[in-house]
């Protein structure tokens, strides 16, 4: 089968005009049976075969490593900043597709190519709206990819009035309001996310840890105020950080210095050293209380030595319960969150951010639970 | 009047037996006036008088540039954070406050200080709560700070009920649910943010721009699909993204090319020079159809060559309407991130941090209106 990539803008997004030019291509296209990408695209990038379309060179637009993050984009524009930002973060891309008008291919048929990828794990969506009457093929494909362990994250454009006439005027009309897509994206099992900054926190812990069994978080702190506002926004998203029962705060009593708040949070004080998150995670993990862990873990205080980076990864090695981490402030935190990274630790400079990943971990095991098939 | 910094924990934090001794330290320090700060804190750092209390080293904490953001903080643990995660971004700062258990001196008595002193232009508050019947002394305050031209932006830590519970379980006990912190910054005219990222990314576009003179924002882009992210999150916040007028519509489509999309958001298309984003500007800026512009800018069209940002930097200061630029990307965003803040732009990797930012823009300026006094 032949096949094309359109690149070229001036087709349906320009109006009647343009629209009866796309139709004319679709004609051609049909009758010599071509399947064509676009029109009105950047086109597909491919890490592993190589093959990559985007017209923008290296020094404009840098491509990130291999890795197991594939992207299907209605825009473009937005996925070549995405792939730019990725590359210096040095968060490794499978597969990227900008489709733009999809007068023929879209949505869905890079799903169902993409849940077969070998090398694709997680699945990010940038979608304005789908073609009509595509809602249940979408829904189909996008489980699909569920029961093959991947998970699907989308950023829908055009979630408000004034930015859904924003969407119809540069891409194809739109088919259907928010709430539509919202159902849609719910009964598929898809991680609707809100801000292109919570897509990518998500997938990158999405590929480092597992999806969590249930709701109940840890939060581990030593800093009191941000173990409060990790509590917050947890609680807000819908997760439980669950009261200690009695004799685990007994047994954690009688580990740890009188002045340690011994609650959930846990707030090992200012004066902590490593050692107390490591008594933590070993007297709390393997009793089934928790389902996630949020270490909060700004290196400041002056007994913190840095083990605390190797008990996190030996913690979550041996008891297999995701942990994010967070380390907020300056240079000597953004060395922590490299370290932690290293390790496998996904991490974090707030404990909003962190707060928002543990609540997709938990949404994602939901989803596996339900779609999956593996009970 | 002699003054004390107590920085030791063992008080009110910990329990009846802590309260005993902060008691009997409270008698004391009456006995004698003496004001005191704490306990439980990490005392204050003046960066102009060069007083500093933080008992960590410049390699575990740096220490900000001058500035005028000042910080009033519950946490100590998070204020040193914050001051480490700022000398990296090197956001300027006038005077940080830790108060900790507040026996004595409290939020209102910091807040009236800060009022009057003239390094600080902007007020960051993280708050769990306020001493019983304060509610009304610190709305007085915080207008007084307020009609000196200040801002006043608040994080509330204990905003849900677990986060009230964990507030309660590492300082005093606590007087109100948030509702009525809700209320009580409602009525003093702060701005009340959600998570830290928002507080420092308002703090900065603050001390760059004036506050807006209304809701109405343009939006100019050279990709459709961020122009539509930004129009979803400005429009949810309460702004406006007016249709532009037929006269300017077609005053525009005279100067641009036909494939621009000139709507509200004007999308430039990939295929943009800087030039366009100048015929914009220039367009509309002087016509008074709009408060605030968010610019955005990704440089990765080859056709941008980065004039971009002397046309922003000087439609600013011809016409006075606050602009914020959103630059998505790697290493060349972060550039053009750079460049334009050096020329006084506040500058944002995601639409959506803009989107925050514009919108405590336009509610700085209603503050203003009705508590400045200058109408």
């Amino acid at each position: 089968m032949r096949a094309v990539i359109i690149v070229s803008g001036g087709f349906a997004e320009l109006g009647p005009e343009g629209e009866k030019r796309q139709k004319l291509v679709e004609e051609i296209a049909k009758k010599y049976g071509i399947r064509v990408i676009g029109p009105n695209c950047i086109g597909i990038l491919d890490n592993f075969s190589g093959v990559d379309t985007f017209f923008l060179p290296e020094d404009r637009l840098r491509r990130p490593p291999q890795g197991h993050i594939s992207i299907v984009s209605q825009s473009g524009a937005l996925l070549s900043m995405w792939i730019d930002w990725m590359a210096m973060k040095g968060m490794g891309i499978a597969k990227a597709i900008s489709y733009g008008n999809k007068m023929d291919l879209d949505d869905i048929d890079f799903i169902d190519y993409l849940a077969e990828d070998p090398y694709t794990k997680i699945i990010l969506l940038y979608i304005e709206g789908l073609k009509p009457s595509r809602g249940q093929a979408f829904i189909e494909v996008v489980r699909r990819a569920i029961s093959k362990g991947k998970a699907v994250i989308a950023l829908k454009g055009g979630r408000t009035e004034r930015g859904f006439q924003a969407a119809a005027s540069h891409t194809a009309a739109l088919a259907s309001g928010y709430e539509v897509y919202q159902a849609v994206f719910k009964q598929a099992g898809i991680i609707e996310v809100d801000t292109m900054e919570e897509m990518f926190d998500i997938a990158k812990a999405l590929l480092m840890m597992p999806p969590a069994k249930g709701k109940r978080v840890l939060i581990l702190t030593n800093a009191g105020g941000e173990g409060v506002l990790a509590t917050d926004y947890a609680s807000r998203l819908g997760l439980e950080i669950p009261v200690l029962p009695q004799f685990i705060r007994e047994e954690l009593r009688s580990k740890l210095p009188p002045h340690v708040v011994v609650s959930n949070p846990i707030d090992l004080t200012g004066d902590t050293d490593d050692e107390r998150y490591k008594i933590v995670l070993e007297t709390i993990l393997p009793k089934n209380i928790v389902d996630i862990v949020i270490v909060i873990a700004p290196p400041h205080p002056p007994a913190i030595s840095g083990k605390i980076v190797d008990y996190v990864e030996n913690a979550y090695k041996e008891f297999g319960i995701p942990i994010i981490a967070v380390v907020t402030g300056g240079y000597i935190a953004e060395e922590y969150i490299k370290k932690f990274e290293d390790r496998g630790i996904p991490a974090y400079q707030t404990p909003e951010r962190a707060a928002k990943v543990a609540a997709a971990l938990a949404r994602f095991g939901e989803i596996l639970n339900k779609f999956s098939g593996k009970k």
